[in-house]
């Protein structure tokens, strides 16, 4: 069952901090997420951000259609999101943390710890037409309700 | 485009070593596989394997209908498989190595480094009764072509 975790991400429209199942052995640790669950969308692509220097920031752009679900696979990431009316932000340090983005919805990941190692999941194809990287357009577009 | 790589790997049935697109810049590197491309099924459950202590050996086991993908997204881990005729390992570790292991492929995890990450996509939900646990019943599926 999906576990959303009450934190101060619930304000920003939509998105959510997902727990994902993990238990701990003698042999190692697992966590399992499912698609349609804690995966809340088709996993038509996945990426992993690694090796980012300290003090980058790196996203800042939001999709039109494109949902994704990112989680700290090692290591710790801060992620930032802005709906154009709120922002927040959150520190992914264990695997067992999913946060979901729909679109039109800003996001930028900063403080990679060294080693960190960021998975994502996108419901879309690569599409370059469907980033927005331009802040003022991102606002107006969400401003206009798209 | 999928990129199989020649390895002797190739020798075990259907089992594919495919490589992930990687991109190294100033900011970061990033690696990047598209289902229906790389990932060669329809994703429906992806799990991590972490904290695994040295000399542990993990998998062990086949499954009737799901495959999977396995990618070592930190660190380093020694993959095994059979198919009941040839035996093969390789060693996962880099994040743009993916490996394929579809249904009736005996596979086991070992050696993973310090700090090791395992990331592996499943074609289907979780269920017990896909798992083939014991290796001579396993032997005795493939012997009889299923």
């Amino acid at each position: 069952m999906t576990d959303v975790l009450g934190d101060p991400l619930g304000e920003v429209r939509d998105v959510r901090l997902v727990r994902i199942g993990r238990v701990d052995a003698g042999n190692g640790s697992l966590t399992v997420a499912e698609v349609g669950s804690q995966l809340p969308f088709p996993v038509r692509r996945f990426f992993t951000v690694f090796d980012v220097p300290a003090g980058e920031l790196r996203g800042t752009h939001a999709h039109r259609e494109c949902h994704q679900f990112l989680v700290a696979v090692h290591g710790s990431v801060t992620a930032r999101v802005d709906d154009g009316a709120r922002t927040a932000e959150t520190v992914l340090d264990r695997p067992e943390l999913g946060l979901y983005l729909p679109p039109l919805i800003w996001g930028g990941q900063l403080d990679y710890s060294p080693g960190a190692v960021l998975l994502v999941f996108a419901s879309h194809p690569y599409d370059r037409s469907d980033y927005i990287e331009d802040y003022e357009e991102f606002l107006r577009m969400v401003r206009s309700g798209r």
